[in-house]
């Protein structure tokens, strides 16, 4: 069974951890609780993208968190990664899931509840909606998705959806109660001067929402 | 047995084309007598580059012309492309390899007689060993190389090498002359006003420097 937990997914970004290496806020964020990691590249040459992906995935196994690869299947197979989260102008989902076989995790970020509409027939496991909240982490981003527009997305996926954009611990909460199954957070983690305490802080308020949304339904 | 030959090895540029259509160039190009065509995309988001990589092995099926991808073993994966090229920052070739199998086709770029000789144990089919001549095309192009250089590269090969950089028809000849096995084009095909007469042209002046040097060996 594919088994992945988005309450709170770590997407990365090198610039945002400032001077700090990439890897040891990823270490520390994962200790700190964070459930899932995407590796983000958008610059690196490849060689590179495969070098940091490798070590990527040795620190998260000993964690056993997988790691989820952006956009790159050919790092993402180069790399042994857990699986793939594509974007609208990424691979098709079609395509991703044929290279990557049925156990790969495959993640579709959707920016409407239509494109969530719209991919209710594609083999993905989970998507990725947003912006939630206004973003500059994202140079291309979105209009606002709102949190109506989560519960909208939510509503209309037929899978685990995880709410992205500017979510931080005293919004991490509403996302969940829009009906998200988790967090996925960039700045959140990689810009928070201690990692591991912002990842405890956050994965404790997720999951207190979490437990009140299964309390409302039972 | 792997099929392919370098003598006229179009490497393509969008920009290059001015206003039109790649595939309409390259299907001139080819035409015209080009012998292998690398499609290589830096800007593309992965699902246009697909596309494109698609569209491009399907017209060149039809002249059974092989393609070979620049640096993404994801879209060479996803179109059926023939094989890849990578450069020495892309995927480290042995890394290539292992994800594209024993049958595909693996060019590997090098830029200087010790590339080409450290090159040796690596399980490429051959190298593109450039540039030869001054170039404006690439961005990033490394010192020329020059004939000696070039004709250096061959000595250090074992294995079959493409010269590029400012290859022309004043040029070819030369080309092969230092060793190469062919020429890889990048202006001259992609800019000419008429890519297949150009094919056409660079094409017999390779052919007929490879006939004299095998009469030189004979």
């Amino acid at each position: 069974m594919k088994r992945f937990d988005l309450s709170l997914y770590l997407v990365t970004d090198r610039p945002l951890c400032g001077g700090r290496e990439l890897l040891d806020v990823v270490a520390r964020a994962v200790a700190g609780g964070a459930t899932l990691v995407q590796l983000r590249e958008k610059d690196a040459p490849t060689r590179e993208f495969v070098e940091l992906a490798r070590a990527m995935k040795a620190l998260l196994a000993r964690f056993a968190v997988p790691l989820l690869i952006n956009d790159r299947l050919d790092v993402a197979l180069a790399c042994g990664a857990d699986g793939v989260h594509v974007g609208q102008t990424d691979m098709h989902a079609a395509d991703a899931r044929a290279l990557l076989g049925p156990e790969a995790i495959l993640g579709l970020s959707v920016e409407t509840p239509e494109l969530a509409l719209a991919a209710r027939h594609l083999p993905v496991d989970y998507l990725g909606a947003g912006p939630v909240f206004p973003t500059t982490t994202k140079k291309d981003a979105a209009p606002v998705l709102g949190l109506a527009g989560l519960a909208a997305v939510v509503a209309g996926a037929g899978r685990p959806v995880a709410g992205i954009g500017a979510i931080g611990p005293d919004s991490a909460a509403d996302v969940i109660r829009a009906g998200a199954a988790g967090v996925a957070v960039v700045s959140a983690l990689c810009a928070a001067p201690d990692p591991r305490a912002a990842a405890a802080e956050l994965l404790a308020r997720v999951r207190a929402a979490q437990a009140a949304a299964r309390n409302l339904q039972g």
